[in-house]
């Protein structure tokens, strides 16, 4: 099913379902409900049946949450989404600029003395209930758990994601399933800790070596698990979806009824150790003192790749990349003034799909056109759809779901002929890019260290991005991974085997967006000569290869080490991808890595 | 007094002095006795008096400790001093590297079961002895404040210093002390804290406005002071000091004995704020319960510089430019193999004074050539002073003190003709030092948020150093401030004022070294066109103006940003200091300033 431009927002659906939602709170005695966009596993991307904000308030961004009270019904936003919901919450909702304002002061202000509001602790974290309970405490408002109301007022909300779990090869895997529960299970054990609880469903995927189609964009199975010390797992996941992985998953992983996970928890024997960042609050009170807050043992380790998964993601970029390729050489015979966004998206999915091994789109493709390409997070839909005109630029950001690799690549394009201010930003966003990859950094360093360096040469003329530098991406998983990340707020440090993205841009609001996109996995260093041996220092193998669009460089504002760089990376482009694209795509090509 | 090169460790002296030490400890009735190499105040130099360290040990390094028990006696010393160390100190001591192994670890190993170690309260942190506390608490081991058992057996100490306080005027302090009184009073009326204990000299000199010669190298003035809500200052501060500022303090700040302020401290009320990793044990537990954790509210204010102190510190820059460009002159003079690292030193101190506005220096002069150069904290004596010889750099890193600012400037100088990698190395550091003196960033951010700009082109290399970026430098008062640091470890956000160092190095262990430092003032920046005129960024001011050695420049190693700024700080060096020089020195600037 290819990407829908369908304009799923309707202002007109809220009222009647905030009255109903008020009535029912009414019925239940309480004085407000908390909507927030959040499923159990705090994912970025939820099921239709979890997309309780969007049914009730319309709005569609990918966070926020909506505080419902009996006289005033706030939908939290941050600054990327201002626009965005007035055309898309009728005005019985009042927007909140968030987190300028926070929750607990905004109750505060708004609800009556003494006021109880509800929240559905499978939806909120141990650590966010902790939070807005402390920040409560003495104002008179209490929080309470309750069943969730707008479940209870949905009529036709659709039934649990309830695709089949498959198998996911250990040729693509790397690693077996007990070889990996064996080894966080002594991690466990050396921490003093009987058993983890996982419910990130990438975690949960990634240990067991499954995948599943729960989620758009994600292969992932949705379920919960315990992680015993001893190795064996608790695996609570509807029976239904088991069919394919039973023998697969073997003695060791106990198959159990979802309904019984928290019936399961009381019997625990501790201490278990839980993220307080992602478990949800009513399964930390389950645990209650057998509980130690910790670290989910899945992140880590699964964010450092294996051979088998940085080679299988070589291997699903190259594949990728020809794809991307194919739509460039395209794109660049339309006249401009003929195709729009999601014509280029449509086209785009159809390069890749022309490969069968594509999956899935790794995301809802980014297509943004003149001021279109300057919001950082734009989802062109019918209703924003625009064409592609003489002087402006593309920003394209997308990415493909591979069995042996996810993917995630931005370039930016020119329409016609691109403006001297276009040129001079889009060559100092790729000054940053190429500082980024043909870097070296001491081992021990975080994201955090080293941001800067692919933000310098935008500083030097004034100006900046308003995001990270890069996220962490999974093997066949989710594209945003963590705990690795290039960003300012990132101090795990950086470790051979993390995929990342780098991902700097330029953004002039009303008027055009750059960004540039590579993935890079973090290799140990070799010193060459005259390099200090002694010193343990880490490097970056590039794994996208598409070619950077040369009639936005301005040769003369690069330094010769840049220059060689990118002429060295479209000659690897040439050599890896030219012979994965039609002969007329490969004239396209080889004109498009020449030298500059 | 020109800077001594006498050999200070006598290791003999030790053993005699441990033996006194312990036969003190038994008729205490302790286990043992810590000896800190700090004052009072946390200073990096401390007075004659202070020296405990030194005296019983011999180890004359600026950071340790030495723990003596009956039966060993541990120096706990860094990285940086394990070879000095061996020079240093005789055989009945042990040394421990740190903080490899900590001083509690190593306590619970060497003392006997119900074991008691004496510390003096006055000479250690409440933040040390909390942390150490705790480390012990359960082992059995105690800590038990004491009487200082070093000063009860070194019958020849010296006097406390003793030097008159004087009159920083207000042309250089730029704001009276009345005014800062009242703002700091301010910020502590603001937090609801009716006082706050300060007792590092540098705080208490700016507060006041008021300089000594207490310390070597360190224009300060040693007492203690509480600060009042109300903007009254309570100093305690020996009477024979304060002949020369009594009328200046004038009526709200009262001169108080000394010896009364632990007295006194226990009749305040609360909440008095007091710097965990400043203030002494002591005076934490006589404020007890009436105490808050805070900053030292001086801190900040002080590391922010007003206009006076900026153009004080840019004439101070001035003349000592012109000082050592006179020294860079005549060294140029000299043939290899004629002049001696202590020679130079003493020559660079002689070009100093002849300007007779040099209060003193602003610390020991670190002249480091061939190998010397590659030790980090190098200082020079009468048993390592080596020749200058062909083929090898120099090191020279010095500064001074002038009523109007404080400097400090490093530069590496060839010797003869340098070799290939000494100047690719060096050619590195200059890239570094330059893409950080250019650079613009967004308000808010930290030294650790930028610092890898300074770092990267030798990482490229896959080179490093192992020392910060840079420190902060006071007005006329410590070469080494808090809290702005150009370092990993720094959150504290740069902010308009602070004066820090950009001092990137090369070191290659037992051949050479190189250092390049100017020091930096941060000023707010204005947008230039088609910069983001609505992002707050900053930039530098350069106030250090001295040649950097063109003979060890590989041009072609650099790009035109780099080598456009090089050439018009050549031109700005020469412009502004060529004026200040003799005829011949000018003509030497000339060619040492001409473009590359």
């Amino acid at each position: 099913m290819y990407q829908s431009f369908e304009v799923t927002a309707r202002p007109e659906q809220g009222p009647p379902r905030l009255k109903a939602l008020r009535a029912e709170l009414a019925a239940q005695g309480l004085d407000g409900f908390l909507v927030p966009r959040a499923d159990v596993h705090q994912g970025e991307y939820v099921s239709p049946r979890d997309e309780r904000l969007v049914w009730l308030t319309g709005f569609t961004g990918s966070a926020g949450f909506c505080a419902v009270l009996h006289d005033v019904a706030g939908v939290f936003i941050d600054g990327r989404y201002r626009t965005q919901i007035k055309t898309q919450v009728a005005d019985v909702y009042t927007p909140v600029p968030w987190p300028e304002t926070g929750l607990a002061d905004w109750l505060i202000e708004q609800m009556p003395a003494g006021g109880v509001i509800g929240f559905d602790p499978w939806l909120h974290t141990a650590g966010q209930i902790e939070q807005l309970t402390e920040a409560l405490t003495g104002t008179g408002i209490t929080l309470k758990p309750t069943d969730n109301m707008v479940d209870a007022i949905w009529d036709d909300q659709p039934a649990p994601a309830m695709a089949p779990a498959k198998v996911h090869p250990l040729e693509f895997a790397g690693e077996s399933h007990e070889a990996k529960r064996a080894r966080l299970g002594t991690e466990l054990s050396r921490a003093g800790q009987t058993a983890a609880i996982i419910t990130l469903p990438d975690s949960l995927c990634w240990l067991l070596n499954i995948r599943g189609a729960d989620i758009h964009c994600n292969p992932v199975a949705q379920g919960l698990a315990i992680l015993h010390a001893d190795a064996r797992v608790d695996l609570f996941m509807a029976d239904a979806k088991l069919n394919e992985v039973r023998d697969h998953l073997g003695p060791d992983v106990t198959a159990r009824d979802p309904d019984t996970f928290l019936n399961y928890l009381s019997g625990l024997t501790g201490p278990v150790r839980m993220e307080k960042t992602s478990v949800p609050a009513i399964v930390a009170d389950t645990v209650g003192s057998n509980g130690t807050w910790g670290d989910d043992p899945c992140a880590l380790p699964k964010a450092c790749k294996n051979t088998a998964e940085i080679e299988g993601s070589a291997s699903a970029h190259l594949r990728d990349g020809a794809a991307v390729v194919e739509l460039l050489a395209w794109l660049d015979a339309q006249a401009p003034g003929t195709v729009t966004e999601t014509q280029v998206v449509t086209k785009l999915e159809a390069c890749r799909r022309s490969d069968n091994a594509l999956q899935d789109i790794s995301f809802d493709t980014i297509s943004g056109t003149g001021p279109n390409g300057a919001i950082n997070h734009y989802h062109v839909n019918e209703a924003t759809d625009l064409t592609l005109k003489e002087g402006h630029l593309l920003v394209l950001d997308s990415g493909g779901q591979y069995l042996d690799g996810t993917t995630d690549i931005t370039r930016t394009i020119p329409i016609g002929k691109p403006g001297a201010d276009e040129c001079a930003a889009f060559t100092r966003v790729l000054m940053g890019m190429i500082a980024v990859s043909r870097l070296r950094w001491p081992a021990g360093l975080a994201g955090r260290d080293i941001e800067a360096i692919g933000r310098a040469p935008l500083w030097y003329a004034h100006q900046d991005f308003d995001h990270g530098l890069g996220h962490g991406v999974g093997a066949y998983l989710s594209v945003h991974e963590g705990p690795q990340r290039l960003s300012r707020a990132s101090h795990v440090p950086l470790k051979p085997g993390m995929i990342l993205s780098n991902e700097p841009g330029y953004y002039r609001e009303g008027a055009f967006g750059i960004r540039l996109e590579n993935l890079l996995v973090v290799e140990p260093a070799t010193a060459p000569e005259g390099g200090d041996a002694h010193r343990a220092m880490l490097s970056w193998r590039t794994l996208t290869f598409v070619p950077i669009d040369r009639r936005l460089i301005l040769p003369e504002q690069m330094d010769t080490p840049s220059r060689d760089w990118l002429n060295a990376y479209h000659a690897e482009v040439l050599d890896k991808i030219g012979p994965r694209v039609s002969a007329d795509t490969l004239e396209w090509l080889k004109n498009a890595t020449a030298s500059i």
